[in-house]
């Protein structure tokens, strides 16, 4: 087996119940990596088109990387992936934590899920050996209970966890896979995948050490990460992700009342610094991480908030707060606690409300529809029942739990203006009036709206300061944020190249990016734990041969560029505030994305077999064109 | 000024004896390297349509890179470049030996050179001053005469010399610009360019060190080159490029009476081995090299060879040899001397004399057109008068003195078939038919048929040697070399890629590859010369930016896909030997090529504009497209 892997993929099948386990050659793992990339392969390969992403015909890949569980800052993440019950598409996301290492400390590389259990099931992976094990006690728990159920029933406290609660359980197509009851897989609703499996919850608890080329060597990186990135990367240790929210604010890039506004009111009320003053118990931390960017919260009025569920990130932050015009950051806490312990993605879950709410100021939901409750921008205790409603698919959130694109269809044409999605996927807490080019990103992602296929900070502001790394890929000169020339679509796809590669290694972008790790030097890392000779162009190729299994994923699955397409809303500018006057460029935009299509070798937005072919995948060609 | 240059390019106008030097940032050189690439900015950006080669409008550059000069194998290297008498299109060479290092050491990067002198002159640069010089008394003079009168002139027998000999005076469209006796920028035909502008010579003498940003570091990889390359690289220190001529006979793939065969029955008379028992004096090299695959011989009879001159390439004796059915390697050395002395490229003019001989045998050419020589295969005397002849364009000469394309038309629909050029150019001493995906990057040269494009070994055979650097750019597998698949053409052009980078580097390919230098090890020197925080990654950029340039050059000549040909003879299979019955398949080839064109985001031939903006170059859009 290649060092780095354990060289071993679990297939379960909950139908048949069988377990097998499949070895590949060292040139898989090479070509694929893992993560996204080894999720995209299988996929691919697997499923035939068209496939219920909510049958038992659909898969859930469960997948970790050559770093994961590296004892090295930045590699406790892992992957999962299935075709997305939000978009119809490539279903994919990544999540820290702890739970990869424990998979990879188990024996396994990665986990293939097919088939649906006849009733609910848990997977129990402990030192190369699996089980499947009856979860009818543990349905309907939230996940800390889930959590503290198998381990106290297998009596080992050391068990690591991945979990859907209720929201999963009920099929909610935005619904996550969470882990370590603070981490999560948390977009394209994986976790209704799983909740139509039967499969609860996959515990891990593994004794064997990870087999290293060099550990010497891998020591040596993992010290000047431990002592470099924290320093690099201060902000996000001292604040945490909410480190943000005063600086988008300030450039007009905070998402305010669905996207109406970038600037608000309220943010001295929600920002990291605050969060530090008032609720913070503590910093919490991935696998091995010096940064700590977790947080773990404490609140008691005018709610109680379970420590044991972390604290909010700033894309929950903007999604639960600003977006829903919410300014109480306990209230935002609770409403974390809850999306957590429901196991609902906090960004899909908040835009959801956020686009409710506007509806409902502008009277297309009316009390009637909303059961008497005031759903206006601002009301918090309204945002907090309606996280409820979602999970447990009741009253309008029955509605929601949708999804805006279902949900605006329902309501009406004039919703559509507000149902902020692409692809069925709604946006993330990032502005693509300010960060313009992360728009064309957005539209490209094959997760559709996703701010983890992009770096999304490679704009003027942030590019100014990466720049020693971004020459290192002959890039050479800053690139304004508002600008969608040529030079941005450059930055644009090799900064997506290298996202998609971090998601195959499975690595962590900030501890990578904004650590400044550099490339050579996680290329370096690379070869210290695989013993293999690589360059910042194979791992480039990596990411690269990632997004394009993705893409011809879509194809297959009939999407085309028709489907690459902004929100309405975002051409038209903000009526107040830095961004005031400032919107998308329908024009430039479409030349953008045209320019994007011809770099990336996908004309009309389809991979060309000629792209394949260099990529080392022509297989994918017919693949893609099945009927 | 950026570490391991001098930040200075020095223009020199003949028509006016006007001298400047210019200065550019950092980031120019950064981009653009040297070399090859520098070289292509400076023509496309410079040189309007259609300008006649020969004309004072054309340009001629003589580029350093940023590894010329640094004390390590490899880095005696430097480039010419110019619009090609040849071809029409973008010509440009690399020589090895000392002048570029030379030109380092006296202050200048590079130099352009413009305009017509009224009389033959030559530039002398010494220590970062240029002057014109009166060249009267050298016009005429043989390559050794001229350097030993430039050396007597100045009083400094350190002064090295590029120059042409009678060739370039004669404007022979294949005449080469020599260095040193022994080193030649030999292929497109730059000497007929610089004989076209009355410059005889560029002389050049530096005291100045190179200023390197780590010299430790550049010391510890160059003491690596130095203890590894010629251990890799066994056979060409021992036996110099003409160690090749038995492995290339065994396999069908020595070129023997203009390419009709691929093994010769004089095979054992001409090998590197038979130099070494009989006429080597001892081995020579470029700057700095340990290889030392450089040969010195002397002949007494039946000829007598001048040392002075070196001794000749495995091409030249495939071209002046095999290819003319001679097994004389005297005879073979008196014509080195004799291509060395008057400046010819030996590949040309061996292939063009072949041609002249497949002529002569199917009566095409008769005694008449010959003055009475048997220009039969296996004539030594006579390919050694034809030489004299071409030189002079006397007789016969001045037919075959304009290339197998030219000369073709003049005699007949008939000798097409013996012309054997791409876009003008000759055909070098490897055969398409064995390596088959050579045959493709022998069309895709910018310059035409050229083998210092191409990887031109990216077979099977020896790839598999080299597998594990390839594997650094995520090419796992060898391909057999009659593979025209899309794994060959990734694998041909990631291989060009890098062949155009060291073109700019500039740096030698059988250091770099053969001796096994590395990917990861290369980009280590270039950042310890320049400062910079290069990535491989970088590098293929670097290399992919050049080709480009070169290419949007063509474009602009009005070159289109149908000047991206293979002869006729290569669809035809050999009647005998190791290749009895193998042929490029037409069809195979042409599915190749769009493939290759697709992979390159070179939409039937030409780069879209999407690819120039990739990589930086979109100022050559429209100066692809100027009329």
């Amino acid at each position: 087996m290649p060092y780095g892997y354990n060289g071993k993929i679990l297939r379960v099948d909950l139908s048949s119940k069988s377990l097998t386990t499949e070895e590949l050659p060292e040139n898989f793992y090479r070509q694929y990596f893992g993560g996204e990339s080894l999720i995209g392969y299988f996929l691919l390969r697997e499923l035939p088109r068209g496939v219920e992403p909510l049958s038992p015909d659909n898969k859930l890949i469960f997948a970790a990387g050559p770093l994961t569980g590296v004892p090295a800052g930045g590699c406790g993440r892992h992957s999962v992936g299935s075709k997305s019950p939000l978009t119809g598409g490539f279903g994919e996301a990544e999540a820290g934590g702890y739970w990869g290492t424990e998979l990879k400390m188990a024996g396994f590389d990665a986990i293939i899920v097919e088939g649906k259990a006849e009733k609910p099931v848990y997977l129990f992976i402990r030192d190369g050996e699996a089980q499947i094990r009856d979860a009818s006690h543990l349905w309907g728990l939230k996940t800390l209970e889930c959590q503290n159920t198998i381990r106290e029933d297998l009596g080992d406290s050391g068990i690591k966890v991945a979990q859907i609660g209720p929201g999963g359980e009920n099929l909610v197509p935005f619904a996550c896979i969470a882990n370590d009851l603070d981490a999560f897989a948390g977009r394209t609703g994986l976790g209704a995948v799983m909740g139509s499996k039967n499969l609860k919850a996959v515990a891990c608890r593994g004794h064997q050490r990870l087999s290293l080329a060099d550990p010497q060597a891998v020591a040596a990186i993992a010290r000047w990460i431990r002592d470099n990135t924290p320093v690099a990367n201060k902000r996000m240790h001292d604040f945490g992700t909410a480190n943000l929210v005063p600086t988008l604010n300030k450039n007009g890039g905070l998402p305010t009342r669905n996207f109406q506004d970038g600037s608000f009111e309220g943010v001295d009320k929600i920002s990291g610094q605050t969060m530090k003053d008032t609720i913070l118990v503590k910093r919490r931390s991935c696998f091995a991480c010096a940064i700590q960017c977790k947080r773990e919260v404490k609140v008691e009025k005018p709610y109680t908030v379970d420590p044991s569920y972390g604290g909010p990130e700033y894309e929950t932050i903007a999604a639960l707060g600003s977006d829903c015009g919410i300014d109480s950051l306990e209230t935002i806490a609770k409403g974390n606690e809850l999306t957590n312990a429901y196991g609902l993605d906090s960004i899909s879950c908040g835009s959801s409300i956020a686009f409710a709410m506007e509806c409902f100021e502008h009277g297309l939901l009316t009390p009637q529809d909303t059961g008497g409750l005031d759903l206006r921008f601002g009301n918090g205790a309204a945002m907090l029942e309606m996280i409820e409603q979602i999970a447990q698919r009741k009253g309008l959130g029955a509605l929601l739990s949708q999804g805006v694109a279902r949900a605006s269809k329902k309501i009406g044409p004039a919703a559509k203006e507000f149902a902020l999605h692409i692809k069925g996927q709604e946006i993330p807490m990032h502005e693509p009036r300010w960060k313009q080019g992360l728009g064309i990103g957005y539209i490209m992602s094959p997760t559709g709206a996703d701010h983890c296929h992009n770096m999304h900070d490679s704009n003027y502001n942030t590019m100014s300061a990466l720049l020693g790394e971004a020459k290192s890929l002959g890039i050479l000169e800053p690139v304004p944020a508002d600008d969608l020339s040529p030079a941005k679509m450059r930055m644009l796809i090799y900064s997506s190249l290298w996202m998609h590669f971090l998601n195959s290694a499975v690595n962590c972008y900030f501890v990578n990016v904004f650590g400044r790790v550099g490339f050579e030097r996680t290329a370096q890392l690379v070869n210290s734990v695989t013993g293999w000779n690589t360059s910042v162009f194979e791992l480039m190729k990596v990411g690269e041969r990632a997004v394009n299994l993705a893409q011809a994923f879509n194809v297959r699955e009939g999407f085309t560029s028709h489907d690459d397409e902004m929100p309405h809303r975002f051409f038209t500018p903000h009526t107040s505030g830095p961004l005031q006057g400032v919107a998308l460029d329908p024009k430039a935009f479409q030349e953008a994305k045209e320019t994007y299509y011809d770099m990336m070798g996908w004309p009309h937005g389809s991979p060309s077999p000629a792209k394949l072919g260099e990529l080392g995948i022509e297989w994918a060609i017919p693949l893609m064109r099945a009927e």
